[in-house]
């Protein structure tokens, strides 16, 4: 292994030259997973000394990237491993403390480069979670026993069910203002305000109030649900997990399936998946991800697809693909564009998708789906520029037209080309591509695609599961541009030699904008508003500058600011 | 007149120390408004010499805030002075450009925070032109011969039609991107994505190509309505403007009213309005705004309310406001909060809103109506922490308690104040608090307000028309704090001054989330993810530092990106 070109920030504490988002519960240092039935018990329990940038500790159940890749795994494991879970309890595992939140001096520390992609990935899993209830009918009760502050009661604000104990000192808080002078960055004020639908008055208290809310003025502003007297916290805990359990839509499904380690392979230049490869092209800042379509046909059962578990290649090919978008997003700041090809046979691709089709209501093939709908959210808000080749040889059928969908262009090549016997390029349509995987707003990718008209969307609904050649994927609107050989090469080339000029913040703020027409959500609002306000602050001097208040937390000195009002 | 304490960010070119929001038709230096019948025409004729600031000349038609205040003067006059006009035209006083958009010069050596209220000034006249559209009726044709570039096409897209010269040169385009490293700011992106629903990869080509599009392809992806002949234009507007005077609600609606030039006094520490008061207590960063009920009765009929014309006190005090709001936000850079007042007889100010509701379907009461609309959408806006004080003697009814529900909190006196014979403060609703004044995000501020709670909603309605006590008041949930006249003083100073300590930045950001809960728009969204976006860019070196696109504009000098991508 040769990490050399993986520069992070400053030093891993673990030697290592990258983030690594793969994990286990048994390597876990922060989380405990404990299962007791149909209840999954998860305790926040930090290990001080388990950072994962050297220079500072994790103290009062304080958290950074690594402390959320953990719960991130975990989640998953949920879905896929304990499929007979029902309710997700989410606790302390420390006295007097719930979470501090995000780490203050992580922050500090931190580039604006990490501290925006640190803050999208809490806010995907705290996403993650919502979906887990919403889709999958696993319910989520956090129980909170001390204090809930910052990114700690952001946690909190994923889940279903709010408990706090009323012991005249536990609270809730949304201290990032006054003490750092940054915004509650990982939902905090877009849940407060759209999902806790606290008057705008109160929230406006809250979210300037150091010290937080305890008690019942908690439970009348809605910040939470209930609170418990600490003598009957336990008994309360177990009682509203029985409540949820019996609320959910899950469970009595079968035997889960082990989640087992991606193989993967780091180079200088790339990382080798089973199922698709990343090659990094440095100099023109360039990556470009090739997913290959199936090994073999599509099992002949069910239970012939859960013996295959994470072997089953929609499965293995989705988490792979999470992993090298994660690995690029947090290790690879330079890389201007993300280039998607593939390469397999369309009729087999398409083979998959009738199997998951036919099989839609078998538990792990709806959560092989969900798997899909949240990776491909997360391609939509990678803010690198993403295009997709459509080459000859490639297989960009059903949910892995879905990344096509995704891109910002597309472009597909007429034909064969010249000393290639590969066949031309083709795209099909599946049921996927109909609802499915709805974006961040709501709407499918095609569906936002074709906002201005309705008929086009019906247009290419009635080409579905059609072979589609480039001319007729670009009458479609399908693709961006269809060229033919004699075109291909110099356009590509300059597109991507453009894409790389260009400033990489102007483009982050153009994609952003351009990608999510249509109407609003909670969680669209989320990765618009508020991480666009919350990057705004991250890079003002009043936050981080020399005199800036992250800069002088801690150091007895007060923060100065400049005063104007912008 | 002492100016001393109006700072501007760089000399202005006019030798004042203030920029000035009034003007009239015969100041105009930049537009020509020339009415015909129901057809007006705005011709874009910039001044070169007539910049705002010293230091650059607005070539090609480019602008800034001097030229949009004009358009916005220009605008309002054909609301209240011209109400027989059906179609507004927009079109270049000059050949081969229409126009060049917001001046690059004057961005390059603006202050961040001059161009963030820039921009949000220039956003907020577009959305008045729709607004005149969609709810006055007042239809907008855009004529473009030459090239709309940036700002220029970013006007035309707030037009109902956009028509483009088909000579081979004429074009529309967004180059602020691979231009200047930022983003069209002024609703660009936003109106090609979800106003002309442009499919989303032609978006991205037009966004990044600096020569923008014309000809047929220009109407096939939908960037304008339809390309003209150029010997066929001047004919081809009249035709158009005839058949949008037709599709008008507006127009034989009687005459017009003279907006005659506000009487204001500036001295050092304040501005003397005749309707309102504007009091700078600069050491605490608070600006106190006093709103004075009507001197006299409502007149006795609508012809008796044209008479009086821009002194109808409604009217009057709008307009005051709204001038108040604007020298405050660009030229009082410093103002941490702006505290509302009134004084003046609550049952006076529900008898204006009796006349306003009994004759609600006369063309200037409607117009008074969208211009309070219009006015409070500027207070939400309006990046200063907003609060309400409801004392004795104060007479927050009807659209006037609006002021203290776009206020990010209020607090209300209980009874009488010691050694005071002022009446206790007391509120009332009328019919304008529950559908006239929707904010941006398409929900009145008491439905924004009570969105966890349509009963309580319901409930506030219950009691419109009725005097509401402090106590009332505050367990109808319409005042955040009721306070007696012991905690009064102690509670308004400590939050005052602890607003005044906050980071400026993140007070912004968080404002600008909280409040606005619920759905979002068009509108809403120009003003969350898109400003926010830009606002974040604006601030980046690749676009304002030393080597970065905007300051090397024009030198010759290639800009120096960073190509780390956040």
């Amino acid at each position: 292994m040769n990490d050399a070109h993986y520069k992070t920030e400053r030093p891993l504490a673990n030697g290592q030259t990258r983030i690594d988002f793969q994990t286990a519960p048994g390597r876990y240092r922060h989380w405990k997973l404990a299962i007791d039935g149909d209840v999954a018990t998860l305790f926040l329990d930090v290990d001080e000394k388990g950072a994962l940038f050297e220079g500072y500790d994790l103290k009062l159940n304080s958290f950074d990237l690594g402390v959320d890749i953990e719960l991130a795994d975990a989640i998953e494991r949920l879905r896929f491993e304990h499929p007979e879970v029902r309710v997700l309890v989410l606790r302390s595992g420390k006295p007097r403390v719930f979470c501090a939140g995000a780490n203050i001096r992580m922050l500090a520390g931190a580039s604006h480069a990490h501290k925006v992609n640190f803050c999208k990935f809490t806010n995907e899993t705290r996403n993650g979670i919502e979906d887990l209830s919403e889709n999958s009918g696993l319910k989520t009760v956090c129980a909170i026993s001390g204090t809930a502050a910052g990114g700690g009661y952001e946690l909190a604000l994923a889940a279903d069910h709010i408990m706090l104990v009323d012991d005249g000192s536990s609270a809730v808080a949304l201290p990032e203002l006054p003490l750092l002078a940054v915004l509650p960055g990982t939902g905090g004020v877009t849940r407060v305000a759209d999902k806790r639908k606290v008057r705008r008055d109160y929230a406006d208290v809250f979210c300037t109030t150091e010290e937080g809310v305890k008690g019942k003025r908690a439970v009348e502003w809605r910040l939470v649900d209930e609170v418990v007297p600490g003598s009957k916290f336990d008994e309360t805990i177990a009682a509203r997990a029985k409540e949820f359990a019996a609320k959910s839509g899950r469970g009595a499904a079968g035997r889960g399936i082990t989640l087992v380690p991606l193989a993967r392979s780091f180079t200088a230049d790339g990382v080798e998946y089973g199922s698709l490869a990343v090659a990094f092209e440095r100099a023109g800042r360039i990556a470009t991800v090739t997913l290959r379509g199936p090994a073999v046909s599509p099992p002949a059962s069910v239970e012939a697809m859960a013996a295959l578990g994470a072997e089953f290649w929609p499965l293995k090919l989705a988490r792979e693909l999470d992993d090298a978008i994660l690995n690029i997003r947090l290790n690879e700041f330079d890389v201007a564009a993300i280039v998607f090809k593939s390469s397999g046979d369309p009729a087999e691709v398409m083979a998959y998708e009738h199997f998951l089709d036919a099989n839609k209501d078998h538990w792990l093939v709806r959560e092989i789906r969900h798997l899909w709908k949240r990776v491909l959210k997360r391609i939509d808000l990678t803010s690198r520029s993403l295009v997709t080749l459509l080459e000859p040889g490639s297989c960009f059928v059903g949910t892995l037209a879905e990344i096509s969908f995704a891109s910002d262009r597309s472009y597909m090549l007429i034909g064969a080309r010249g000393g290639d016997n590969k066949p031309p390029a083709t795209m099909a349509l599946a049921d996927a591509n109909f609802g499915a995987y709805p974006m961040s707003n709501g709407l499918t990718r095609l569906a936002s695609r074709f906002l201005a008209s309705p008929a086009d969307l019906a247009a290419a609904k009635a080409e579905h599961e059609k072979t589609l050649d480039a001319e007729t994927a670009q009458r479609l609107g399908l693709v961006t541009f269809a060229l033919d050989d004699i075109d291909w090469d110099d356009e590509v080339r300059v597109f991507l030699e453009e894409r790389a000029s260009f400033s990489p913040d102007s483009l982050t703020g153009l994609e952003a904008n351009l990608r999510f027409a249509g109407p609003e959500t909670m969680e669209s609002k989320i990765f618009a508003r508020l991480s666009a306000w919350q990057n705004w602050i991250f890079q003002r001097p009043n936050a981080v500058g020399e005199d800036g208040a992250l800069k002088r937390y801690g150091t007895g000195q007060k923060p100065v600011f400049d005063t104007k009002r912008v």
